[in-house]
């Protein structure tokens, strides 16, 4: 199908998608995108990626449809195609995802290839986490591309980055965005490009001051992590920062920030300075804290299970969706 | 009841609770405690104040019956009494629980209040959410004291800090620890005292990254809230931030951290230093943002939904600790 064609109109339609490298991300974008009805072809050169791949989406598949979470997961399964011929995987593409590792060198020659094999036409989007893409970018027609971030793992956490270049068109906004909200997901479009974007810049930061709660011996992560699961992921799931502010205050945020102006300027004030990345001695103190829960062996079937509890989540969350706004 | 016998004998007993000080937080304070079958004995000196309570109260049950997540809410309701005798609520308690407004002058005031009227083994927990105790908590026998700040709200949030004075015993940390462990809590505790706590200065950490990129440009509140809503929120509500780093490599968080060692520090090194208090133009943008969704004369009507959203929320995310560990 051809990209000058909005995918406004096409949002029941199937795309040929292609999902150029498959790491964790990469595979899960492959199962984000079949799950929706769109035909898949999944690119690794490296025979174990594209092993593993396959391997990953059945088993993945087969526990969804268990959770009742997918009714057809055979479907599913025959619209995703893994190969390691990139031409195979790139030529009539409608939309490519670059996933390949963060990497300037890396990405700027998955770039060069995927302009080489895929329809001169085809939107490109990019995984890179921190990258701004301008400093890959730069090939044939650079209008269509684009940096589109997820939040891991895609086919079950909604928000994803959209980050255009200076010279992404609007219309390859429009169509990228189109496409992602066909798909479920929830577009977060930033205005500019800055190194880490705004997801990763917002989740460090909090975990830089985690890091140096913990260097100061304030507390271990494992109180970090009672106060984000028990207290604050409940509030911002619901309602993001500023709108747990907004009912903080019979008065809403205007209340909320004119009240706590002083509490909160005196807060910011004492935050850390500088980053905290934490050393040998630090990284296995709390890696052996995280894993009395979750020893390292068992991390695979975490990650399972952690996709069934967030794609549940993420339904729980929906029904809430479908109340009336109040007044 | 005497508080020099440890709460941990006495977790199914019904406890005489005071609660001093009854804005939002006192409110729901009362309820916390009174939903787990203690008796609660509000107070506070302003009219307005006691009614708004009883008031809210009231409503509170009322729709937490309708969506029966409480059986009986007139038991609940009965075992709540509001006054605005200060002797009446404090003697003979076996905790209290002071939630005035954040202010060492009005904090140091009612501590010598509570002191004064309460039995002098009574267990004293503040509200306070960012001033150490040590500041406001010299009183008689103050090694009873501490900060016991919750997440808003307490009865339908579970994480709450327990941050000791210098001179707060071991024995006051088990004892108030076991209570808020018997009403459902899950306490996070603080070392040491420093301003802001643990909860707090997370929040805002990573707060003012949100807002330093709203007044750079480059995105808006909404995205911000969309990013957290749909992104980070659901992974850290069911993980907690390193329980989702741990998860986001196969070898865990040793090898997140060492694969992703170069980018986190260029992360932390860019990210915006010193404060970003948003000034009235900003306020107003985010106000009116907030305000498409959640209009300021419906803020109650969302609070009491919230209150709702996040108890469901907290029974939903409850159900997974039942199943069994991996491995």
């Amino acid at each position: 199908m051809d990209a000058r064609r909005s995918a406004r109109s096409t949002k029941q339609l199937s795309l040929e998608i292609a999902c150029y490298g498959v790491g964790n991300i990469g595979r899960s974008w492959a199962l984000a995108f079949a799950l929706r009805g769109h035909r898949v072809r999944i690119y690794d050169r490296s025979v174990d990626a594209a092993a593993a791949a396959s391997r990953t989406i059945g088993s993945g598949l087969a526990a969804l449809a268990r959770a009742r979470l997918v009714k057809n997961p055979q479907a599913v399964r025959s619209r995703i195609e893994v190969t390691r011929d990139a031409r195979r995987a790139l030529q009539g593409a409608y939309y490519v995802q670059e996933s390949v590792p963060e990497d300037r060198a890396i990405k700027r020659a998955a770039l060069e290839e995927i302009a080489a094999c895929a329809p001169k036409s085809a939107l490109i989007g990019s995984s890179s986490s921190t990258i701004p893409g301008s400093e890959f970018m730069q090939i044939t027609n650079p209008g269509r591309c684009m940096v589109v971030h997820p939040v891991n793992p895609p086919h079950v956490i909604r928000a994803v980055e959209l980050v255009p270049t200076p010279w992404t068109t609007r219309q390859t906004i429009a169509r990228v965005s189109d496409l992602m909200v066909s798909i479920g997901q929830r577009p977060v479009l930033l205005k500019r490009e800055l190194f880490g974007f705004v997801v990763n810049r917002l989740q460090f930061a909090l975990v830089n001051e985690a890091l140096h709660l913990i260097r100061d011996g304030v507390c271990d992560a494992e109180a970090i992590d009672v106060a984000m699961r028990d207290g604050l992921g409940p509030r911002w799931a619901l309602y993001g920062v500023f709108g747990a502010s907004h009912l903080n205050a019979g008065g809403g945020i205007r209340e909320y920030y004119s009240k706590f102006a002083s509490t909160l300027r005196a807060i910011l004030e004492c935050l850390h300075a500088g980053p905290c990345v934490p050393d040998a001695a630090m990284t296995e103190a709390i890696a052996r804290s995280l894993e009395k829960g979750m020893p390292v062996r068992d991390v695979p079937t975490h990650q399972a299970r952690r996709d069934l509890r967030l794609m549940k989540l993420r339904r729980f969350l929906t029904s809430f969706d479908k109340v009336e706004p109040a007044g």
